[in-house]
């Protein structure tokens, strides 16, 4: 691992975005994209712990994504329940933000719509699934995603230069790096390039 | 002019950063990059006119910008207040949006923080001063840019790859494409850059 960056970013979002193009690149359904993109997720988990990043959020998917065919849909829920309990076995503290109340809402992740610890609790590992922006501005007793700090540092694979609705408070400062490359195609090298960009940012915050 | 676009944007968000750099690189006193700012936003507003962009915003200044020294918050101030009065003698759709309670909003352009048609009015423009996306969000019977409509496409001069609490509900979509170049060396290329680029984005409004 590098570990040469004299800049860590505390809160790193990810936008894993290029999950189907890659299966249809493969001559897959597009759905079957979403599983191999949870092992990246894994990896590059690993490496924000390993490097002293102190929050990590994870675009799962949204309301507006749930419009997609079922095939598809029942596809990603899969893929972040899998990842959401696979993280229970390592050292998080975790959180799951997304409409519950929908039946879209995978139900075996209820449990962890409030922090929970897992190991040694090192990180704070959000994960938004069923998320959906104007439910969490508009929810009410103030936003759905309160417990989520301002985000430092968005990546976003997949080569699409947006935010797509990826939690618009915590990024209104935030410095946004997009790689072609698709998420299942992760490799440790992509991560450390958008490090490298954002040694060299200013931080203003606006100011 | 170039017309040869096959998609236009409906509503293209401005964000003119890099005023200070240039003056410095010129020698020139922070602050007085600003004045420098204000023509390239004339050739930007003719060229979507042309186009037939329907709305055009422009990132004025922010209440986070007014924390700045003296000399170049009294800059950003009278180049904001000189475009808006230069535009009430061409056509637009004028609305400011921006925080009037507060000393740093200039008192000239209260007439314009209600919607006002000068000319044929074929264009929208909302100039954001004294804004602050939290005043926006938390602003008292809805939100206060609620005149505003989604973006699609929002161009960032001066290299930085972030929002800068620009709009956060109507940027939720929107395309980001940034110019290294400083917005006072604004170009025309730089522009249709922008929209060659646009041109090839697939718009999935998150679906």
């Amino acid at each position: 691992m590098r570990n040469s960056f004299k800049r860590i970013p505390n809160h790193i979002g990810v936008i894993p975005d290029g999950n189907r193009r890659w299966a249809v690149e493969r001559g897959m359904k597009k759905g079957d994209g979403y599983y191999h993109g949870i092992d990246p997720g894994f990896q590059l988990y690993e490496l924000c712990k390993e490097l002293g990043v102190k929050e990590l959020t994870l675009y799962g998917f949204t309301t507006d994504n749930t419009k997609r065919p079922a095939e598809q849909k029942e596809a990603f829920q899969k893929a972040c329940v899998e990842a959401v309990m696979d993280l229970t076995r390592r050292d998080a503290n975790l959180l799951v933000v997304g409409n519950t109340k929908s039946p879209s809402f995978p139900k075996e992740l209820l449990p962890f719509t409030e922090r929970v610890r897992f190991g040694d609790g090192t990180i704070n590992v959000n994960f938004l699934v069923n998320y959906g922006w104007e439910w969490d501005l508009n929810h009410k007793g103030g936003m759905a995603s309160r417990d989520i700090s301002r985000m430092d540092l968005i990546i976003r694979w997949g080569g699409r230069r947006r935010l797509s609705g990826f939690l618009p408070v915590q990024s209104v400062y935030a410095d946004i790096y997009v790689l072609d490359e698709l998420w299942p195609d992760f490799l440790p090298e992509q991560f450390y390039k958008a490090l490298d960009w954002y040694q060299d940012q200013d931080i203003t915050l606006g100011g």
